[in-house]
């Protein structure tokens, strides 16, 4: 199975990026990469280290796009850019299954967008990250910001593709579906969640829950959590963002704490080790976006060579099983189509 | 200066409330209390207490308005429960400064709009907790819940509010606002808060700073950040739901490291509960309902006496320095009207 790769996204490209392609042609002999970026940089970073050649192609693209610039306008002008010529790879070639960057979101989901297309029948794709949880098992998220004002319909088709690829990422036979909402009663919410829920509640194709509370999210009490991407993203970053102030105040009290804090720190290191790799939603792969006709996921853009790894090998299992065509399937069979 | 309280609201009540009322009688002699609720459970809780009796006062109710029931229904047809009488005791005698509830935050809020009112030229009241930030400071979130749907002019008046409550609550001069988005560049967002982003920006009676991305709205960065109540709510509750997991992953990695692990979270005990200390938002006592007439602080359902004292003080706080009174001052000089 090939794997196309955008060697420049990221704030770690291309070295990182390229050193996680071997890492993953390394931990699974089936997988071949084709990395798209600037030549020099790419056999800079494969200089000194053993691969299977067989495995590993260059494609040259010698512009790079940013963080900063409008993702419309660069997708449509950058011909030359690591992300468009990847698209354009992917979209070529029969045999690839799907596409890894860490690039800008924007760009990614424009030139998904734009390159890819959407399967007939969506409304509208979406990003899905997977989140850690209590139970370990993780919780789908989607959409995390790939759609802002979002329809009551597109919400639903979310939830529709995130069962799909919570069966195939996470491996549960029934994915339970929650619609995150202020509060868990059934009238509870905005004019979206309120008429989401309806919705949500009359599919047969969907096991949907109920309303999940933010502070329920990663409880382990759902495998899919359905938000519109304004708030997602709301969710996620704050979740990152507390994880974040939490490890810095613990750190900040040890400093303080004297020798027997750090004392004790250095005994608790294994445990905050796993307690960070747990929290770690890279660590699983990126975020997939879901909706578009080949597979697509988007690792975070601070990813290192261990989540790019983790990425392709994302990127190929979903590709393997068919995740863009699983949801086709879900989104003909509760045959309500796009309206949007 | 008198506080109101709704001895009757929150999981502990009446005896956590109680109790919390008798610590603030001990911590500010200048402090006096109304306790509203069922007359024996309160003198159950006061027995075997020693406290000033000339400063405590029982107004007997003997209904509860539950968290189950419409927040509606149950304040216009519930004369005799606590909240309803609380609200009535605050409104009939001018020497009160503000109130304190526990209780279903829906009936607190509902019954805020109806029987206190809100100050002429706010378009909508807003809950503002403080939450914890990285510098200790405390970031004001307004608002998390008060509000769905809310307009760009809604927003904005979170904004004034929100500064005019930092000023006093936090102790700061000139609050840095954040709105909450997507992304932080101006363009970012959905239809909401791009249109506020404009009316924030163009305002000059407020510090805005420009948007915020969740992830860092603990960083200490922002006094405010303001957010349609729905978009709040989702905040609020996953910086809850995220501390949680993280704690509960570390007791997990604790209790399953056997001795070294145990003997380390021993030593680190006091780093622990310093840092739980220092994210407990109820510390600091409630949410305050900023636009209406009166002090009315909305205590934590799961409140214990500490949190309930920590209310206490910090409506009388607010009611000594007329909070209500900058929060009117601030709207008129805006010159902004309701349109809502």
């Amino acid at each position: 199975m090939k794997i196309i790769i955008d060697a420049m996204g990221g704030d770690n490209a291309p070295e990182q990026v390229v050193l996680g392609a071997l890492d993953a042609l390394k931990a699974d002999k089936s997988v071949s990469v084709v990395l798209v970026g600037n030549a020099d940089g790419i056999n800079g970073a494969l200089k000194e280290n053993e691969y299977d050649k067989s495995r590993l192609q260059i494609i040259e693209a010698n512009d790079v796009i940013s963080n900063d610039e409008s993702p419309t306008m660069a997708i449509k002008t950058k011909k030359d850019s690591s992300l468009v010529k990847a698209f354009e790879a992917l979209m070529s070639d029969e045999s690839c299954g799907g596409m890894v960057s860490a690039g800008s979101t924007g760009a990614v989901l424009v030139g998904a967008f734009m390159k890819v297309g959407r399967i007939k029948g969506v409304s509208r794709p979406a990003l899905a990250p997977v989140l850690p949880s209590l139970t370990g098992k993780g919780v789908v998220l989607c959409d995390c910001g790939a759609n802002v004002d979002s329809k009551p319909i597109n919400l639903l088709h979310f939830a529709i593709m995130a069962s799909a690829y919570a069966k195939i990422m996470l491996g549960v036979e029934n994915p339970r579906v929650g619609l995150i909402n202020n509060g868990v009663e059934a009238h509870k919410g905005n004019e979206l969640s309120r008429q989401a829920y309806e919705l949500l509640s009359a599919n047969d194709d969907i096991n949907f829950v109920g309303n999940c509370e933010a502070r329920d999210m990663l409880s382990g009490d759902f495998e899919v959590v359905v938000s519109d991407g304004f708030d997602g993203n709301i969710a996620l970053k704050t979740a990152e963002g507390t994880a974040n102030l939490m490890l810095k105040l613990i750190k900040k009290g040890v400093y303080a704490g004297g020798l027997k804090s750090k004392l004790g720190a250095l005994m608790l290191k294994p445990v905050f080790k796993d307690v960070q790799k747990k929290l770690d939603y890279n660590a699983l792969g990126g975020a997939c976006f879901l909706g578009v006709k080949k597979v697509i996921v988007k690792a975070h853009g601070a990813s290192e060579r261990g989540a790019i790894c983790a990425s392709i090998l994302q990127a190929k299992g979903l590709a393997e099983r068919d995740v863009c065509g699983q949801i086709k399937k879900s989104i003909d069979a509760s045959a309500i189509g796009a309206e949007d």
